[in-house]
Parts: C-alpha cells; sequence; structure tokens
C-alpha cells in the first residue's frame, strides 16, 4: 500500500513529500492511521546525518498517535479504531537479557528503530511517522487512553518514556527530591512526570525568564544555575538529576548538588562530556553519572496509563506538515514550548 | 602520653622520627598499643601534599591492627588484650542522613580522619598509625578476628574496606561478573573478596606478567585491556568494574565492557576523568561511572568477619618504620606485592 510521507533525502535537503509502500498485514501486524506525530529532535539529528548513519530517503517521525485501520490474523490485544501509539521502537530480538527484562530499549541483540532500521523480517528499511499510516508488530503497540488530547499525547512516546524510565528505575516517588537540566521537549515532560509521581520537584535553567513557565510545568523551585549562591543553597540535596540538554555542556557543577548516593542521568546527550567531569565528588558521595535511552515497551505502557489517570500531555505547538523544514529551524533556535506535532491529516 | 612516632614535616622532606602526644582516655575511648600499620597511597599523597591540603607535621596511617591496653570509664564492647583494627575514620557527626544509615564516610557534617583532622572534641590534629599508639572513640575501633595474621589483616582497615563496600552496594555475590582494573594494594584485595563472594572476576591488566599471580588472587580470567580482540570478547559482560588505578587514565575502554545496567566504580582516583568520557555506551546501555569512599563502620566490621570466616588477608612485605622512606619510593614504581605493612614494634 502506497501513502503520503515526509522524507529527506539528503543530509542538506529539506524534507519533501515523498511517497512510501507499507508492507501488507503480517500475522501478528497493526495497520494504524496516523492522526499526529511529534518531532523530537532525534529526527532533525537523522535528517541531517548529525551521527553520520542515516540511509537516505528517512521518513522521520517516532512519536506517532493513530487508530487502528486493521490487525493480522494473529492480532488478539487490538481492533479496529482503538487509539494507539507507537514510539522508537518497533522489533527487538525478545530473547535475550534485556528483552526478557521488559527492556527492549537495551536489547542485545539490537533493537529496531521505528525508522532507519533494517526490519528483522524482509530487510527493508523501516519509515517513521511522517506519514499517513504505519504497520507495527502488536508487541511494541501501545494503548492510549482516550481521555488524553491525541496531540499532546503524541511526545509522551519519546519525550515522555524517555524522562519517565529514570524517574521510574531510579525510584523516584513521594519524598523524593529531582531536578531537572533544561527545559525543551524532555525537560518539560520530565516536570510534569517528576511532580506528578509526588517528587519535590527543581529546575536548573540559566534564564530566570524561564521561572513562571517551570512552576506552571511542576517545578517547585528554579535554581538559575549560573548564580554560584543559589547553586551552593543546594549542595546535597537531590537523589536525581535529570539533565536533559541535547548538546555538550559541563555537568561538572551539578554534582555537589546531587545528595550522597544521588545520579545525574543523561538522557539527551550522545557524545564525549566535555569539559571532564572529575570524580573527587562522585568519590567522596558515591555519587554517579549514568545514561538512559528511552524506556521498554511495558514501562512505555505503564506510563500511558499513569498520564491518563493523572491527565497529563505534553505542551504541544500543531503544525501542518509543509511546516516541518521551518520547525526543525525554529527547534535549532529552542523556539517552541514545548513539542512540535504534525497533525497528519495535512499529508492527505 | 608522650609515644614514638614518624612524620613528614615538609612536602618534600623524608619522614623522620617524631614524638606525639596520645590523649588521656575519654570515657568513649579505647588506647590501642599498634602491631602493625599499612601503608597506603593516600600516606604518601598527604605526607608530600599531592592534594594541596597537608598540615605539618603529619602521622599517616590508617590501617592500623593493634591490642587494647586500656579503655575509658564508659566503654563496655572492648576490653584489655583485645585485637583490634582503626581505619580512615575516627569520628563523625553520628546524625546525619549518611551516619543514620551506618555509611559515616558520607558524613554530611564531615569525618574526623585518622592523621591531619581536626579532633572534634579538643581541635587537635589527629595522627595516625606510624606511631606506637593510638587512642580513638569506642564507635570507629573494629574488632578483628584472632585467626587471622595481625600483619595481613592491617590493609583490610583500607585496601579491604573500600573494595568491599562497592562489593557490596552493587550487590555482588554467586553468579555476578566483576572486573576490576588496577593489580595493586586494592586491585588484590578486591580480587580475593569479590572471587570469596562467589562472583566470577576478571582482571584487566596491560600486563601479560600479572596472568599467574591474577589467578593465584582469585581472578577467573586475565583480560589484557591493549588487545583489542580480547576487550572486543568481553563486550556487554560484566555488572560491576572496580576500577583501583590511583592515576589519571582512560576509562572509555572499559565502557563497552559493562553490561547493561552496570556500573564502572573508581576508588582509587580522585580528579579529572581524562581523557573525557563519553556518554554514549552510557546512553545506550544504562551504564553508570561511580565513585565510592572507603565503607563505614558497620561495614568495616562485616568485612572482617567475612575475611575471618574465609581466612582472607592482605599479601603484604613487612618493613621495619626506618624502610618506609624507601617503601614510598617502591610504591610510586608499583614495586610492591601487594603492601607495605610497618611492624610498629620497630618504633621502640
Amino acid at each position: 500500500m502506497t501513502v503520503n510521507a515526509y522524507a529527506a533525502t539528503a543530509a542538506d535537503a529539506d524534507l519533501t513529500p515523498f511517497a512510501i509502500d507499507r508492507r501488507a498485514l503480517r500475522p501478528d501486524d497493526v495497520a494504524i492511521d496516523i492522526d499526529f506525530c511529534g518531532v523530537c529532535h532525534s529526527d532533525l539529528h537523522t535528517a541531517r546525518n548529525d551521527w553520520g548513519h542515516t540511509t537516505y530517503p528517512v521518513v522521520p517521525g517516532h512519536e506517532i498517535i493513530g487508530r487502528v485501520r486493521a490487525v493480522g490474523a494473529d492480532v488478539t490485544g487490538f481492533k479496529t479504531g482503538d487509539l494507539v501509539g507507537v514510539g522508537c521502537l518497533v522489533d527487538s530480538c525478545q530473547h535475550c537479557a534485556a528483552c526478557d527484562h521488559d527492556e527492549e530499549q537495551y536489547c542485545l541483540n539490537g533493537w529496531t528503530g521505528t525508522y532507519g532500521s533494517v526490519d528483522k523480517v524482509d530487510g527493508t528499511i523501516t519509515h517513521g511517522g511522517y506519514a499517513q499510516s504505519i504497520v507495527v508488530n502488536d508487541k511494541f503497540v501501545l494503548r492510549v487512553p482516550e481521555t488524553l488530547d491525541p496531540a499532546g499525547a503524541a511526545p509522551l512516546l519519546c519525550a515522555g518514556i524517555t524522562t519517565w524510565s529514570p524517574l521510574r528505575h531510579w525510584n523516584v516517588g513521594k519524598g523524593s527530591k529531582v531536578a531537572v537540566v533544561g527545559l525543551g521537549g524532555l525537560g518539560h515532560m520530565a516536570l510534569k512526570l517528576a511532580n506528578a509521581l509526588g517528587a519535590e520537584v527543581t529546575l536548573f535553567s540559566r534564564s530566570p525568564s524561564k521561572v513562571e513557565d517551570a512552576k506552571r510545568l511542576g517545578a517547585h523551585k528554579v535554581v538559575i544555575s549560573t548564580d554560584a549562591d543559589a547553586m551552593a543553597e543546594v549542595s546535597n540535596e537531590f537523589d536525581l538529576i535529570i539533565d536533559t540538554v541535547p548538546y555538550v555542556h559541563d555537568i561538572n557543577p551539578y554534582m555537589p548538588t546531587l545528595a550522597y548516593n544521588g545520579t545525574l542521568v543523561l538522557v539527551g546527550y550522545l557524545g564525549p562530556i566535555d569539559p571532564v567531569l572529575n570524580s573527587v565528588m562522585m568519590v567522596l558521595g558515591r555519587r554517579s553519572v549514568a545514561g538512559s535511552l528511552i524506556g521498554g515497551i511495558k514501562e512505555t505502557q505503564e506510563m500511558l496509563e499513569f498520564c491518563g489517570a493523572h491527565g497529563i500531555t505534553s505542551d504541544v505547538e500543531v503544525i501542518r506538515i509543509e511546516e516541518i523544514n521551518a520547525a526543525y529551524e525554529r527547534m535549532l533556535k529552542s523556539d517552541v514550548k514545548y513539542r512540535f506535532v504534525i497533525d497528519n491529516s495535512t499529508l492527505a
């Protein structure tokens, strides 16, 4: 089946209309008509080959919300009309130590990404959610609460789960003290989710202009990270710092603000931790620096249900597909509060 | 009471004989005649002011084994003649979150070091175990199994607990896969303790000459860290890597050898992690880099009892006190298997 999509055909080219084939249903497949697709920084990095491994043409998009159009012969968990989501993963080996623990995002044999990956069955390159529809193995399809605004729910599939997973892994709950570095697509979800989990939530920001918005989103406090006195006041404070900044930055100033046994977890940045990290604060307080990658399917489902119960969605600006290139430029300037979401009906 | 000791009086001076006063017993004090004192890298760093905060004169030594000579009026846990130990800590606030969890080494109000620290009661500078005797608050005195060789037991008080604490904190036991970086005072204890805890133990070494000794000490396998093929063979392998190297070094090559969810813990090095750490392996496998500092009194006691039950001591070379300066020079060349221990009777 041929459907309308938008693709990047080269690192320096704008995304343009592109027709793609969606496969006929395998027995365990779900066909989804896409209503909305969030726009993640990874989409931009991939379209522009910032990580050096893009295969063109690439159809980005892994924050997908839509309705089931049809299901394969063996599918029992979904039926036509269900509101569903697809995130960053569409397949994994299903039998390694990570998959056995419902952590397919760490699949030891390599998971299949929603776009730009090689399908394990037929060897084709996967295409993402900047398209009218998608066909996905039922194990990687999420149920989305009907009470949630579908456009606002789309970013939960990446920005939401990327911040939810470390909050859960490091046991954040009532009484926890959590700080968030960076107030973008991931950061604003981290504030909402940490707050709803009962934590005392702080935003680190360089800009006093973000104080009001941060508090609206769930921060109890904002610490201006360039203010040495303010930073000293939160020494030994945080059990978990979720660092959502997607570019290289100095994490040393945050280390003394971790409580002993605390962890700073990088969820937005892949690359050298420059300037160099100093081990002194780590050794003297058994502090850790960790990374965390999206989340597993089971915990994504748990997060969606938690969001349904708490009425949590992303703050979004809905765009038409033809605005995608302008949206990328605005993202590079952090000019979005807090996530662009494509109205996929504009692909018709 | 005046006793013989050895002190450094300046960063560039050899250690020389020096008389110190030991205080009269407070009600909760224990007076200990020192039989043996291990020689730790920290002693050397402090004597030479490598960390920039040494107060001279300094009497190093925090791997102390001896016999109780006398106890204060309120002491009930020790009596004259008991074989006891003193490690790196001789006091802490006893009422912060860390002390309440028996982790005095992370005392939020600052613990008192066995040497070079300010005593909380009388404001004097503490002096360590390169001396005939010491007087210590009973909460910081350890019971030492009589079955252990006292010279070999001395390094358990620092090298032993420094490696034991992360092994326990990260739940190493039967079925765990542990690697150790560096085969010195700390590294050889890490091999013995991880092995006795039931883990599968690997030593990373740059030198094939260490294979035989590492296996004798408890390693099941040695991986030559400069051999790219050997390193690739242990990808995704280790739950915990204990990095004992005391100088700046590249930890990036070890990161892919951590299993997903694995942790590399620095126990020997305080300073910039140079060359820069790359976050990619951390994010893609939720791997952590952490630090860990010695251990609490309760877990030090547990470690001593474990060592008593398993017959574990350090491999030591016993020296006379007047050999201490030569020993420091040999330590700088890693020319010791694996810990110098002073026979404190030579101070008489």
